[in-house]
C-alpha cells in the first residue's frame, strides 16, 4: 500500500515517518515539505536517512492513501484534489473535524472546502470504528479532544453525569509544533507551568461535539482550560463532571463498579487502558496508548476522570495510522504495538 | 532579632536559612537536623557555607522566633515547651491549621498538642494579617491552599460564586521535600505528568477551611486535585466556580471589572499581584509573590482563577518570613523584596 | 527461542522486556525480581502489562539464553548455574567485562567466578563479533565504553593517535539505575550538572583494555570524566586525542578523509553512524544506534570524536538483544529496527 | 549613582535589571530596547513592573555608568558616544575582550571602534582587579572563559601545566540568549545532550589570551568544545592540563596541597569558592558565585579542574555588577550577596 505524506517535516510528520516505517503493509513512497524540497529526509532529521526519501513540493505519485499534516486551512486545499480523485485521506489538521460550519469558522475561519465536510469521519475509532472503516475522508482528532472524550464516553453514554464538564488539560511542549516562537524556548519554558488560551480554545468545540454527539445525551457545555507543561510529550486531561442523582459509585465496591463500567465500554478497543491507579505520561511515550483513571471524590460526588496519551502518537500521527488501518481493513494494530519508552 | 531553625536540613529549612541570611533584623542563631547533628550548615549544604552554623539536636539559645520545618505530629511535639516558656513560634508543619481536631484527626492522626490549636492563627496574612500580629503561634499554610484560597478569596468574599469548588492544582516536585521515595526519582518523574492523591488530599480541608470562614460565605465543597509537574518549584492552582446569577462579568467592561474586585481586595497586600495575562510560574520563581489571573469562560459563564507562587517561598519559608515580620511589627516586606529569577 | 530475564524490574530490565516483546523469534518465558516476587510485570509497571508474566524468585523453566540484569557480584553468583549447564548467557552487569582479574578486584571487590572469565566474550559486536557468534558467556559493555570506544577505534586501530586519551562523558540520570538516592532526587538533578567519581570511574579500564587491545595498538592511558545531566536517557561521550605526526586531516578534504575512515571502519555494522554534523543523544532515543562525529580541532591538531547512544539501548538492553541475534545467528538488527522517537 | 542598561530585554539585560534593583547604591533610570520602545519593563515582563521604568530608543539622561546588553558589533557602535564622554561604559558583548585585533576580525568582523581597544580592560576581576579600578571602559568577559579561565589560573600562574589544555564546557540554554531558533526550541533541546560549534568557538581565544597572559605563562593552546544542556541556566567547565614534571599532588596530602594553593590563590576573592567535593551548577543558581574543584587523576597523572558559575550571573549580569562595584570604589559584593536558589 502506498502511502503519501503532505508537510512531513513538522512533528506529526515526523512521526508519521517513523511509525509507517516499522508498518507491514504500509510504504511511504512520497513526502512533501515546504523550506526543504530537495532535501532527503535524512539530511533535515538525521536519525530518518534509513527512510530513504526526498522531500518534494507536492505528493508524486499515485498513493492509496494521502496524509495532510498541514495546518488547518492549508490542509483542506491541498487535500481536495485527493478527495476528489478517489485517494483516501486522512486529514491531521483541524479542518474536517467540526461538522457546524459556523462553528468552524467562528475558530478558524471560512472553511476552504465546506463541500466535503458532510463526508468527513470524526476519526475517533473508540468513537465511531465502524464509520471510518467506510470513510474517504477522516477527521484526526485534537490531540486534547482524544484523552478528554475518552476519559468521559462511558459516563456520558450511560447518562451518568451532568452537562456541564471541566477539562483540566497538560500538555506537553511539542503540541505547539515546531513553531519558532519565543514562547516555545527552553529556557522560557523550562521550570514553569502556564494556563494559556484561557479565553477559549479551539478543541472544546471538538469535545462538546463528540460528548453531545453519544447517543441520547444532548448538548453538554465544557470548560477546557489547557496548560503548558515542561516536558516534551504527553497530554493529561482530568475531567469533572457533577453524578446525576442516582449512581453514586459509593460503598465498598463503588470503585470497581465504575471501573468496570469503563472497561466494558472499551472492551474491544485495543488502545484504551482503564488503569487501577492513576496513571502518568510516561507510561504512554511513544505508543497508541490512552490511559484512563476515573474515580469518585467522595466528599462532593463529583466524578473525576484521567485520561493520557502521547500526543504526538494517539494524539496526532498513531491515530491517523490506526484510522488508516481501520479504513483499509488491517487489523486496528497493526504497526502500532510497540509498548511505551519508559523511563 | 535571633531566630532558631528546627529542622533546617529540609527544603523549607534550607530555604529559610537562605532567606533569613539577607534579612537586616533578623539573625538565625541556631539551627537542628536529624542525621546531620554536628556538622555546619556548609558541610551538608556547601551553597550555604556562608552562614556558618553548626548543626544541633535542640535550638540551642535563647531565641526570640522559633521556626519548625520538621513533619506534621512531630512538629507540634517539638514545639511545645517554646510555645509554653513564650516563644513565638511558626509552624511550616500542618499541625496548627486546622481547626477541627476531628477533621486534623482525620487526615493526620491524633494531635500531640491540641490544647495550642485554638490559639494558633492560620498564618495567610492576606486574609489574617491583623491576628498573625497579635500571635504567638503561627499555623503556615500549605503550598497548595496559599494561592488556592488566594485566587478565589475575591469573588467567594463578594458573594459571587456558588459554594461548590474545583481545585486543579499542578505541582513542581521540591513539594514532596526531600524524601527519598522512588517515586520522586528525576529519572521517575521527568517528562511525565501525573495526578496523584486522587482520593483525597490534606490540603483540602484547608482551603474549605478558609474560603466557608470568609465572612458571609458559609460552608463550601472543594474537589481538590493536586499533579505532579517535571519540574522543581512552583505550584499552580487552577480554581473553577460558578458564577451565581447576577454579576456575570460579560460585556466590554466585564474583564476589567472583574480584575478591578480583585486588586481592590488586594490593594495593601504587596506579595498579591493581579496580572493581566495568565501568569506562569516562572514569573515567581525564588519570591514571595502569588500572581494570580482570573477570567470568566463566556460560553459557560464559569469563573476560572488562575494563581501562582513558588511553593518553597511564598507557600512556605518566605510566607513564614512574612508572618515572622508581621508578628513583630516590622514592615511587611523585609527581606523579602528580592524579583523572581527568570529565566 | 525462550528467553528469561534475571532482575526483570531495574531499568535494563524493563528495556529487555520492552525490546523483546517485539522481537520475532524470541519470546521471553521467564523474569524474576527481588521485592515483587509474585506479582505480574504488569501490576508493577502498567505499561507492561500487555507482556503477560509474572515475577518469580529464579528463572522457571528451561530457557535457550538467560540474560542477567543485577548489579555486578551478584550477577556472576546468579549465572553460574546456567553457564554451567550450557544455557548461553549474556550477563547486563561488569562482572565478565575486565579480563584482568586483578583488576576487576581493585574495583569491584573479589571474582565471585573467575574460572568463567576466560570464556566470556566482551560484547561490543562492532569490535568482537565473530567471537560473540561463538560464545557462550556474553559481557555486555557497561554504557560509557559503548559510545567512547567506538568513537575512538577507527583512529587507534589505524595508528593515528596518541596513546594518552581523555574521554568527558554526559549521562543522563537513568544510567543511576533505579537506586533510591537523594543525589537522584528530581529536586537535586534537575537544573544542574556536575562531575562525579573524579577519583576514578570504574567503565574506565573497560576503555582502557578494548582500546588497548586493538591490533598493533599497545597500552593506553585514558582519563574518563563522568558528568551527571538533567535528562533521563543518552550518554554523549566527547573524547579527546593528539594525532601522531603524518595525518593531520586537515586541508579542504581533511574532514572528508575522516568521514571516510570511520565509515569504513563501520562498514558492515548497521548500528554505527557517522554523521555530518555533530549529533544530539535525542537523535538515538529508544534506540540501538551510535551515532559519532569526528573531527580535528585545526588549531590545537587534536581529534575530537562525539559519540553518542541510548544508554538503555545500545548502552545495555539493546546492546543485549544484539548479542543474542548474533550468537543464534539470527540478523544482528532483530527486533532492533525501531527509529529513534524525535523529538 | 545613575544607571543606564542598553538593550535590556535580553536575558544578560533582564538579569541586570533584577540585580541592580537590590543595589543600595544604585539607581537604574533609564533602560533601553529594540521592538519594546514605550513599553513599560512591566508590560514585557510582568515580574519586574515594580521596577517600573519606560523602555526608550537611548539612554535618556545622564547616567554615570551604561551597561550594554547588545550583541556585538552593535554594542562597541552604540557604547562609542559614551565612552567618549566620559561615561563609564562595561561592555558584556565580546567588543572589547581581544586585545589583538586581527584575532577579533578573525571571530566577530571588522572591529566597529579599533580605538578603544586599548584602552579597555578585561573585566575578569579575579585576574585584573586593579586595572578595572582605574577603567573606564571595561569587557566584561564571556561567559565560558570565566569558569575555564578561574578553574586553570591558580596552577598557570604557579608554572605547574603544560600549555596544551583543553576545555569541555556544558551550558543551559539560556546562553544562547532570547534569540527565536528552532535549536533553541523546548522539543528540541529537552531530553538531548550536543556538542556544537565543533569547528571552533569565538570564546576560545578569550581563554587563550587569559591563561597565556598571566605572569610568566606565555602562550597557551587550548582545544574548548562547548555542549548544550537541557537545563536553563548554569554552565559547568571541565579542564584538562598535563602536569608538568615535578609537582604530581600525590600522595596522602597531595589533594589537600592542590586545593590549598587554589585558595591561597583566590583569598581574597570573595565570589570563588574552592569546594571540597565536586561542584554542581544548582549550588550557584542565581548568584555570583564560582565554584572550583581541582584535582588529579592519580593514573595519568593529569590536572582536572572542575568550574561552575550561573552563565547569566557571574557570567554576565552579576560580574558585570561586580565590576560596576570595582570602578566606583564601592564594595565588590554589594547588591550581589544572594545566597543560591537550591534546589
Amino acid at each position: 500500500m502506498k502511502v503519501g505524506i503532505i508537510n512531513v517535516t513538522g512533528y506529526s510528520g515526523i512521526e508519521l515517518a517513523r511509525i509507517l516505517s516499522r508498518h507491514p503493509e504500509a510504504e511511504v513512497t512520497s513526502v512533501t515539505g515546504r523550506s526543504t524540497v530537495g532535501q532527503t529526509l535524512g539530511d533535515v532529521f538525521p536519525h530518518l536517512s534509513a527512510v530513504g526519501l526526498t522531500i518534494t513540493e507536492e505528493v508524486t505519485e499515485s498513493v492509496d492513501v494521502v496524509f495532510s499534516a498541514l495546518p488547518h486551512q492549508a490542509s483542506a486545499e491541498r487535500l481536495a484534489p485527493f478527495i476528489d480523485s478517489g485517494v483516501k485521506a486522512i486529514d491531521i489538521s483541524a479542518d474536517y473535524r467540526l461538522k457546524d460550519l459556523d462553528e468552524y469558522e467562528e475558530w478558524y475561519g471560512p472553511h476552504p472546502h465546506p463541500s466535503h465536510v458532510e463526508d468527513a469521519v470524526y476519526g475517533l475509532p473508540e468513537l465511531h470504528r465502524d464509520e471510518v472503516a467506510g470513510a474517504r475522508l477522516v477527521a484526526n482528532p485534537g490531540c486534547f479532544p482524544t484523552p478528554s472524550i475518552l476519559a468521559l464516553a462511558p459516563v456520558a453514554a450511560a447518562g451518568l453525569i451532568e452537562s456541564d464538564i471541566i477539562v483540566d488539560a497538560k500538555s506537553g511542549v511539542s503540541g505547539a509544533g515546531r513553531s519558532v516562537d519565543i514562547g516555545f524556548l527552553f529556557s522560557e519554558v523550562n521550570e514553569s507551568v502556564k494556563a494559556y488560551k484561557v479565553g477559549g480554545h479551539r478543541h472544546m468545540p471538538e469535545i462538546r461535539q463528540e460528548l453531545g454527539g453519544l447517543d441520547g445525551v444532548g448538548p453538554v457545555e465544557v470548560t477546557f482550560l489547557p496548560h503548558l507543561i515542561p516536558m516534551t510529550r504527553g497530554i493529561l486531561a482530568s475531567c469533572y463532571a457533577r453524578l446525576r442523582v442516582g449512581e453514586s459509585f459509593s460503598g465498598p465496591n463503588g470503585q470497581a463498579r465504575l471501573i468496570d463500567l469503563y472497561r466494558d465500554y472499551y472492551d474491544d478497543h485495543p488502545f484504551v487502558h482503564i488503569a487501577d491507579e492513576p496513571p502518568s505520561t510516561k507510561q504512554t511515550l511513544g505508543n497508541n496508548d490512552c490511559r484512563i483513571y476515573p474515580t469518585v471524590d467522595q466528599t462532593t460526588g463529583r466524578l473525576i476522570a484521567v485520561g493520557c496519551i502521547d500526543n504526538l502518537v494517539k494524539g496526532a500521527a498513531g491515530q491517523a495510522v490506526q484510522n488508516m488501518n481501520i479504513m483499509f481493513g488491517m487489523p486496528e494494530h497493526l504497526g502500532l504495538e510497540e509498548l511505551a519508552l519508559y523511563p
